[in-house]
């Protein structure tokens, strides 16, 4: 029986962790760095310890004194959220060793889909969809060349223990064979300490669309449908949405299907996802399974009702799991934006900071899971995401309403974030017509950097202004006429309208 | 079409209405009053006015001056919200002889319903059981005691035009009869200007359930079921939750086909609400109809999957309903708290003033529906409803979970609130069993008060110091020890976890 949990991470993810905690009546233990000690999650949680130098090296990636706080406080469990630790099968097994609960997959899992190729492998076997190409290491430049040919150009060359786009490289033509193995090599080598690579069939227009999955330590696999990723920039999603616009129901069943498959060929336990690639054809290709929560789960807890972190934990507390496949229906559309401190017109430079003022959206259809707090400094150190902000509607058509709307509401000072440009995207007509595929961005990229006027501190001061000379005026007005027509300010002109003010 | 909007009140409910708008691409009009010139409406709307002074009866229920106003911005339609204006049938006259769209419905239904001796008939005539008792106006003393003797006592004294608690009196015996009678009489000329009095068998242990109704241009009209609000206190509702835990799924259809048949029986155009008492048998008596929408709408939203403000609209804009019965299925369960600037321990005074500092609880399954924002003055004019705080989960156990979690990370300083006496009532255990009635809040009364201890500011600032010599001897250690097991703060017992603090 979990009783209390240690949150091996920080930011958003800790405090999305730390609540379900809560509603379950289970303690949760922070663990923090010395650049997070008036973070979020510090504060949040029932006991708080500070682990080591802003370093993440040093703090969330430092497995030992981690296992030694678990163990001083007595944590029943560990739930590593994203990034960090999370797909560490070195960390799990430690875990596994003290007799604390990884909320997680078994180690010999996360090995298993850790390695690219034996992933792979593991996926034929079972009846999942690849991209075509090679299965083995290349042993040199000769027998990339004639694989290449034999799969068709344009093909990828891939780092086996790649990620983030590091180590991979798209070859048009026999004569970029060279080149690009030799680079990718030495990337991979330079990365991950492992220079493997392989050959993988270019998929034309792709979508990336994953399943998310949970399994039990009962056998019980089930899949809770997908999430469409396709808005990305340099590998990294920007907004996720949920049901795909590209695919309908036959193919959402047969994909969903094969996911439970790949979970069950890996003995899966927990939460996962097993990400695919879609062509323009809507032929499907397995990509890779991520061994734990996504950033983007809660587009799938908005549509189908279901708390993903509470089933991650009863699912390690070793319960049959309750939900089943009858049971998971899509009701609805949600869509996911991803807040982050970065200057967007400096190359999404992090920007780091004071959040001097904050104002999140509220009201019908918005969930907002953030760390930010007005007077918190967001530090340097780690990944910019301050939060995440998802809409639920009862069709796309409506959510994408809504996103606009709580968009306009959001408001931060202090420091530069993406949210015009993600007003850019949501305004684009290929994003509303549901008309997009993983080339999106940089199709769209000149224009999501122009679409918006922003407006400077200094013109908003103005305005203020403005309108106080016309409550002024008005005051005179009131006592002797009886209706005052004139609007106080026109907010829209000035960028303030769908803002607050401070008079 | 509906291409612009006044919205006719103040507070969340108009912040509430402007977000549809937004969504909706339809542009929205505040009118305020000089003392809400900073407050959200006012900021958040396209356009805003000032109509008048603070007092209500100068700016929010001044009808000719809302009107000017909205022939001046050329709006399409008038929006009334709750409260003010909404059920006032001569603005609605006012606005069809202006050729402005009331949303609402036609004068006439608001007139039939107003009244409540003439809807007591309608509903009988309807089929929709109400209450025993008299359906005329009462004459005399006599008169009253004999009919008293009829029905039973005890017996319920009303006035006829009253609400909130006015003009009623409850009797047990004939003794009480004059006394009673001779008094509602008085009140009620003095409140309402019309003495006009009825009888009613009193209901016991009775339940406070409600339901949802549309109805459109059309003559469809569907409900979208219950609402239980028996938490209550002198007659306001404090908390309220949907499903209802006290009835079953076929009294709810039964009750749900009644609120049809009391709605049609009035053409009744837009959202409305019929009350009905339920007794501890399960009998249901119809109460009255609320012609407008309620405070408490989004948890019938959150648990259907509807907008209700826009499906008022499209509605008023002479649309066919989109919504079938047959689409109408409750999903999982919500409960609302009310938000309330005042202060539970001096008799629930209200607490104008500044928000000092305001941290509202987000992520998963929450909902804020509020006006507040840091640094805003509420103030002293109006209602002392600040917000709306409403829980989803997939049970009503997993509700009540949540809702002890975000009321728990709700932070407002400056100001009190009954956040801390929300929390006694979700705690305490008839709420948590799901078994209540009205008389919920007078039984558990001093146990509300007494229940959960605060902290004063100088005991959290004692708390932020003790963490801060701890963080300091923290860092003397870090250099020599491999892990800091000790906590920087026991937050639980400083009351300051959940929180958030500035150090």
């Amino acid at each position: 029986m979990i009783r209390k949990i240690l949150i091996a991470n920080r930011g958003e993810i800790a405090v999305r962790v730390m609540r379900s905690c809560y509603e379950m009546g289970i303690q949760s233990v922070a663990v923090f760095s010395e650049a997070d000690r008036t973070a979020r999650h510090t504060l949040y949680a029932d006991e708080a310890y500070c682990i080591g130098s802003a370093s993440a090296k040093d703090s969330y990636l430092n497995i030992e004194k981690i296992i030694q706080v678990a163990k001083a406080c007595q944590a029943d469990a560990i739930h590593p959220g994203y990034g960090f630790l999370s797909e560490n099968a070195d960390f799990a097994r430690r875990c596994r060793e003290e007799n604390i609960v990884f909320i997680g997959p078994q180690p010999e899992t996360m090995e298993a889909m850790g390695d690219k190729i034996a992933a792979r492998i593991k996926m034929i076997e079972a009846g999942v969809p690849v991209v075509p190409g090679t299965q083995d290491n290349l042993k040199s430049v000769d027998e990339a060349i004639t694989l290449c040919k034999q799969i068709g150009f344009p093909v990828m060359l891939k780092a086996s223990m790649g990620g983030g786009g590091k180590g991979m490289r798209l070859i048009h033509s026999e004569s970029e064979v060279e080149e690009a193995y030799t680079m990718a090599k030495s990337e991979a080598m330079a990365s991950f300490g492992d220079d493997t690579v392989y050959l993988e069939k270019f998929v034309e227009e792709p979508h990336h669309i994953e399943f998310q999955i949970l399994g039990d330590k009962h056998g019980n696999v089930i899949h809770l449908c997908e999430r469409e990723c396709s808005i990305q920039r340099r590998n990294q999603k920007v907004i996720e949405e949920s049901p795909s616009p590209f695919i309908n129901e036959t193919i959402r069943q047969e994909m969903g299907m094969k996911a439970v498959a790949a979970a069950k060929a890996v003995n899966y336990e927990g939460a996962g996802t097993i990400e695919f690639l879609v062509d323009k054809h809507h032929q499907y290709y397995f990509l890779e399974m991520n061994t734990r929560l996504q950033v983007e789960h809660p587009i799938t807890e908005e549509v189908l009702g279901v708390d993903l972190v509470k089933e991650q934990i009863r699912i390690a507390d070793g319960q049959v799991m309750r939900l089943s496949q009858n049971n998971i229906k899509q009701r609805g559309h949600a869509i996911e934006c991803r807040i982050c401190a970065e200057d967007t017109e400096q190359n999404f430079r992090p920007s780091p900071g004071i959040i001097k003022q904050l104002i999140e959206p509220n009201g019908i259809g918005v969930r907002i899971d953030s760390y930010a707090y007005e007077g918190y400094e967001i530090p340097v150190y780690y990944d910019p995401m301050i939060g995440k902000l998802i809409v639920w509607a009862t069709t796309r058509e409506y959510a994408i309403e809504r996103m606009r709307r709580v968009l306009y509401e959001y408001k931060i000072t202090g420091i530069k974030t993406n949210i015009n440009y993600l007003r850019c995207i949501v305004e684009t007509e290929d994003f509303i017509d549901g008309k997009y595929d993983t080339g999106f961005i940089p199709k769209h990229s000149d224009h999501l950097h122009i679409g918006i006027t922003t407006h400077t501190e200094e013109e908003e001061n103005v305005a203020m202004i403005a309108a106080y000379i016309d409550y002024l005026m008005n005051l005179d007005e009131n006592s002797t006429q009886s209706a005052d027509n004139r609007p106080i300010s026109r907010w829209r002109e000035f960028g303030l309208h769908k803002g607050i003010l401070r008079i």
